[in-house]
């Protein structure tokens, strides 16, 4: 319980923002935009602007809230500005990695902000440094920047895609210039990233439909893999491109948990996807039940899913402390053997006596899961049968998500009994990785490595699938 | 929307709690205490604690993680400790307002920490000023701290029994001296105090059961109204009492919408009575359509009362960003006109071409309903129709409870076909007062005066029902 | 050195400022004037103002330029304000502790902020207590304006003068209400205070003239001993007084030590009150040497003064580093091994082979001066005479001013020629009391107990002479 | 007067230290040595130290003291550690700007801290940004580091000397790696910049000696002109050079103001300096007289000189408040008018009826001089004879320091007729030129630039003397 906040869940590391204004009030629309991505990342935040031929940026550590001022919103004024919100992967956290990343060049200044990984962002720094740079940050974004600081091409969409070329991995981007602002994806879809028109004129780009929607836009579309989209204040036109993969590989795990449940990307709406999850399981695994509950609030929408599909009455069973923030007072031990707990709270004349089907909507560490089924015993439900909404997490993600060392996840620690036994509930059941393709459709094109180990390419120093199976 | 997240709901004044533990951590459990009734107040926090002879306080404007640090729980050391969560009712904040207050006294140091509000409070400070005193702030907790200061008796509980029967009006408070601790409830038992015991010896008072379970605490009990209870090392025990009022007034609006969902109390868990106002609402005034949605957070459980009462799905409408907390920043005209919004975005797929019953627990200044019935027409729901859980807000609180200016309250600034015009909803609803007071098994002793009038007693300057109806 | 900056010298409580000034910037006055005080206090800063019928404040800890913002300046409107600049003789800084004290009282606000030491405070304090009152703080200031929120009269000048006749101890102090503003001193006139006329209207009083010439202020005059001056727009003028000692007692270290040499008191300018001290010593204590050099900068008055007289060449021999501030950071035992100084550096060239007179203003803790003696002799000075403008410090002072221990005073822990060995100079020589009264063209009515133990009163657990000397 | 602090003399642009303590605490030792070259610069500091492997900074805006925690001296562990104390010559600061400077190579981490100014540096950084750099800093230290980066040589010292082949202009500098650390200084020996010996094992470079000094070095030694000195446990050796300028071009302005008056370079203690030229004007311009005053502190030197030459009495005249620090207040204009000044009072007494020779050690933009006459008029000063210990200011200087716009020089905006008649004094010299030089025994190798318009080389886009004469 080393963060009291700590849901045993994988951290997804970015959110990224371009907005073009007219008006002017370019970083204002994109603060508005981040708070609206701000599950993506609480560690760090940053907004960068154009006005004319100056560029202004500001980040630090902090919620969206707590970095920007007033007068911050005034200084970056333009009609251009890209943003991020930050989860650090990395144990310390430190204003010097916050996005985005600025630099002077020969072409004028240059931010960047990204969500993702570079798998090759070794190779790259090296080759970077053999050239005689200096490097002040151990981001890849810097590598990143640095690396379109020297691109060959005639303009900036023929330098981003010179700089593409270059990088494997996942990332989804957003680049600030005087010349212009770009959008733009890696060739195999990983991260998602949408653009949209702004009401009244201008565009926007963004990790997430639900800040294009904060933002009143209309229009939205994808931005294609290996694709790069001009975010200006004419609309949103694409700019260039590299070749997308022959096999898509957009991330599954978007709609298991990161997504905000208004987003909406590959044309699903992630809360209906994530109702057929919930369906799914219930043909797959039903139970002999009095109720449906969930365990907030990512497991809402699937718990609906699986109670309307079972015909069984959805309700509440644990209050959640929604003032979310850090805070660094921990419980001594004697407080610990009590039972404080910051997290979850029970409802228990909602589950007294009752057999209650506990829906989570992924098992990754599995360190929240035993501790809910004891509120539910200890207010008295009579049965607990626990329900996954996706397969058990077996396998790490290289592509910028941390789901923590493959020693800490459930279902690699333990066998699946055994597991049952540490968590005390009466069933135990995941959805299957064939179930959840289902629900979208049967499309392939999606990246499900961290359930079955099939990664979109060979990952150095991590040979796939072979490596890291438990 | 000059603050992005004003809700139009009215704001409760405080949260108190009182902990004793043998083990020397009575701050650092107050401290969790706290942060489980921070949705009673957001402004400032603070706790007091007796370590032997000396007693410490540490305050300050800020969430309760944010006012407290490691150190400070070290510095905060001894076995009783009393903490204070605080929304003011006034423009601007300031630290000086903040509670715990304490002096030093003839009888030692005393620090107090109160929810509600002394309707004879001028009188009482008159009084203090006229026999010589001066005083360093404008609260009432100052008055009542020097009111105790100067109280006859020949211990604690007889001088705040004393001075308890000076004070008019709503008051729970807990009190922290060196000889004990102490958690006292106003005669009317108007706002709400409970205590319980903690695992491992000791025990603890607080305004809501949700502290104390948060706590692990067992074998709750409320403090009666007049009752003054000795909260320490070895339990609870009634220390003393003042004469309870002839009827009991206890706020109905702490079921309608203050209390966490997970407390209890007069024996009532508050998710359940909100479940049994969502049914006795769907009987009243049952809606053709096709799923029920509620205004997240305080409304879902009375929707999931509706929904199951009716038969009706009930599935979700909207996101409400989690990331609570102040932002300075406002969205420029042009930006607002472009529908920005930080509170709350529909989820579109759920609602397109559906009759959507539309819950929300109360109805007070108004302004949050529009809003969301514009996003679900927009987002192509073919019926709305508004249902709230209580009656219409009619009168000022003078209890403690902040409803705005009575030319605030939709009830009183229009009729109701000009609100139900305003909010564009195809028909609108409020659960009668007796049909609340039905699903409280018809018991007496509370007050409703916010929806009839009917105030406990006469309030000086603003003399009831006739004064204030609209 | 636990303290870089600790020169090892007494620490003074306060400075006070009550301006005056009809364009109603009387806040802003008031900073300009505490700037000046700065000396007197660095531990914490305040201004109260009165802008018609609110009193405002602001108060923290830190120097005056710190406290402050220009916002600040602009919220304490009106043409009266108080201020203070303190240094706490307590070994924990707290802004609670911090001036002016302001309450409400029966007569309207009320702030106070002194300079001195009552020795009757527990005894008020204990008064206050048994009456009912709570009391906040542990600070006298709390106790003096609590006194006068109770005290009789028919208006504040004779309820100052009540509350006076109850004090016994050094108090100057100032006092803003909305009626009035007052300056006043106790019986014994210990602290000084003086005030002045603001050029252009209003005025100033002040504990050092040189706050008052800063504002540009002429027309100076002490405030008499029990005497009480009102400070308004129309000037200063005489609004009452208690009866003053039949023997004044004004403390003769301010012109040693404290003061700044611009100020002038009892008719004396500082700076040549020095330079008569050290003439004096040059004509009772001559040296065979060189020159005549200052330990900076309090002692640089009497060195010219020596210098003169005994018409050898002044030069400095020490640069002090000038940023003067608090730094927690410590010298290693190895840095500290190496010599590691951050009070003094010598210029070598200006020393070597010579012989030196060192001129000190005092010698209180005695620790300074064998660290400046071995800089002298490692830059190769011959000889190292050195004269102290003052007599040994060998008595507490119970009025306010804090000399530390008396087993930390050099002429108490140790004998004179162990102290000479100490320090390793080649001769020690002290001013004695005699010609130091003698500089002061005979003066009675100063207090020089600190020196020759004869206190103005007896003082209550510390019975003066008897039981200190050492 | 929007400086109250201003005092209208010429800015310094840096300090640099480097340490290296074979006991571990280099990054300790460099505080204490930053904290004694504070007056080289106030606005920013910052600390690289090198443990085993890994290197660590810390850096942001604000005084040494400020800056650095105890915390910080412990994170910032190693043998070996570098310092920088800077003034910014633009008009916003920036922690972006702060030193030392730091990046990745592919030789491992590099810092750099320097003093001085390129004059080549825009070319310098338009060749980076065309070779495909990024900067991220508007800095000429972070194009220096990239240089260093990118420069060839088989170890550190062959690339510090192909880099500072490249560079024009003054730069004393420090660089840390892993394989060691160095002092270099350009050809031209602009910057002072001097090593030295720890006792007990170890050096220190630094800009001044009395840094070295603070920390009890001995041996001293000038770091020669284009020499680098490595420093290490063992001491300090030659590790390389690049050749030194056929003259010399130390900055004489150190002398007349810059350096603390306990530092030595090129053989002269700077305080025996400013007594000689006091001594020189002296017997230039001797004055009928009663005594000699300084403006302090800057100026104590020379009137002690001229005191000494002339025979007249040498005595203080003005205070100057010692609480230097940034304040924002500004003072209204009816304050103004009253004379509210927080930089200087005077000392009436010791001039009412005297005949003052006032000595000021230069005159740049002159906005002090008339002011303090006017101080000294109104103590009642019958005669005011100004003397300046150097030549008018007349030139810019184009090696990191700032002079001001050449239209606010005092010696260009007015005639020296008319500049004596707008400070009111009876009569103003300065030292010439050939007796300043003859002061430094008739030394060649001093640039005098901001006096005579003889600069050492060309600069671009200013070409020297034509361009520049008033």
């Amino acid at each position: 319980m080393s963060d009291p906040m700590d849901l045993g869940k994988p951290r997804e590391e970015c959110g990224v923002i371009a907005v073009s204004s007219p008006g002017g009030d370019a970083a204002r629309a994109a603060f508005y935009g981040l708070f609206a991505l701000q599950h993506r990342g609480q560690e760090a935040a940053g907004i960068a602007a154009v006005d004319g031929r100056t560029m202004r940026i500001r980040k630090d550590l902090g919620l969206v809230a707590q970095v920007f001022s007033e007068r911050d919103m005034d200084d970056l004024a333009g009609a251009d500005a890209i943003g991020h919100t930050r989860y650090s992967t990395t144990g310390s956290a430190s204003a010097r990695n916050a996005q985005p990343f600025s630099v002077e060049t020969r072409h004028g200044p240059v931010a960047l902000a990204h969500n993702g990984n570079l798998v090759n962002a070794a190779e790259l720094r090296n080759a970077l440094l053999e050239k005689g740079a200096g490097l002040s940050s151990g981001s890849d974004t810097e590598v990143m920047v640095m690396t379109l600081a020297s691109a060959q091409g005639k303009d900036w969409p023929e330098r981003i895609a010179a700089a593409m070329s270059t990088w494997v991995g996942a990332y989804s981007f957003v680049v600030l210039t005087r010349e212009g602002m770009y959008a733009a994806r890696d060739p195999w879809g990983m991260r998602p990233l949408s653009c949209g028109l702004l009401p009244g004129g201008g565009a926007a780009a963004a990790s997430e439909t639900c800040a294009l929607a904060t933002l009143g836009c209309t229009g939205f579309r994808e931005v294609g893999p290996g694709e790069i989209i001009e975010v200006g204040r004419d609309g949103f036109t694409r700019a260039g491109a590299i070749s997308a993969a022959a096999k898509g590989a957009a991330c599954i795990f978007e709609y298991v948990y990161f997504s905000r449940p208004d987003s909406v990307w590959n044309g699903f709406g992630v809360h209906e996807v994530r109702r057929r999850f919930g369906a799914a399981l219930a043909r797959e695994f039903p139970a002999e039940a009095d109720m449906v509950v969930a365990v907030p609030d990512s497991s809402i929408s699937a718990a609906i899913g699986y109670a309307r599909e079972s015909r069984l009455p959805y309700d509440e069973a644990f209050v959640k402390n929604r003032y979310i923030g850090r805070t660094f007072i921990q419980p001594t031990q004697s407080l610990r053997e009590k039972g404080v707990t910051m997290k979850f709270n029970v409802l228990p004349e909602a589950v007294r006596g009752r057999r209650v089907v506990l829906i989570d909507d992924s098992i990754v560490r599995g360190t929240t899961a035993g501790p809910l089924v004891r509120l539910l015993r200890g207010a008295g439900a009579s049965e607990i049968h626990m329900r996954v909404a996706s397969p058990p997490v077996r396998f790490p993600c290289h592509m910028g998500v941390d789901m923590g060392d493959s020693a800490e996840l459930a279902a690699c620690r333990t066998s699946r009994e055994a597991f049952l036994a540490e968590i005390g509930a009466d069933s135990l059941e995941y959805l299957p990785v064939r179930a959840m393709r289902d629900s979208l459709d049967g499309a392939c094109g999606f990246c499900s490595a961290c359930f079955d180990g099939d990664y979109p390419f060979s990952v150095s120093g991590a040979s796939g699938k072979e490596g890291f199976e438990c």
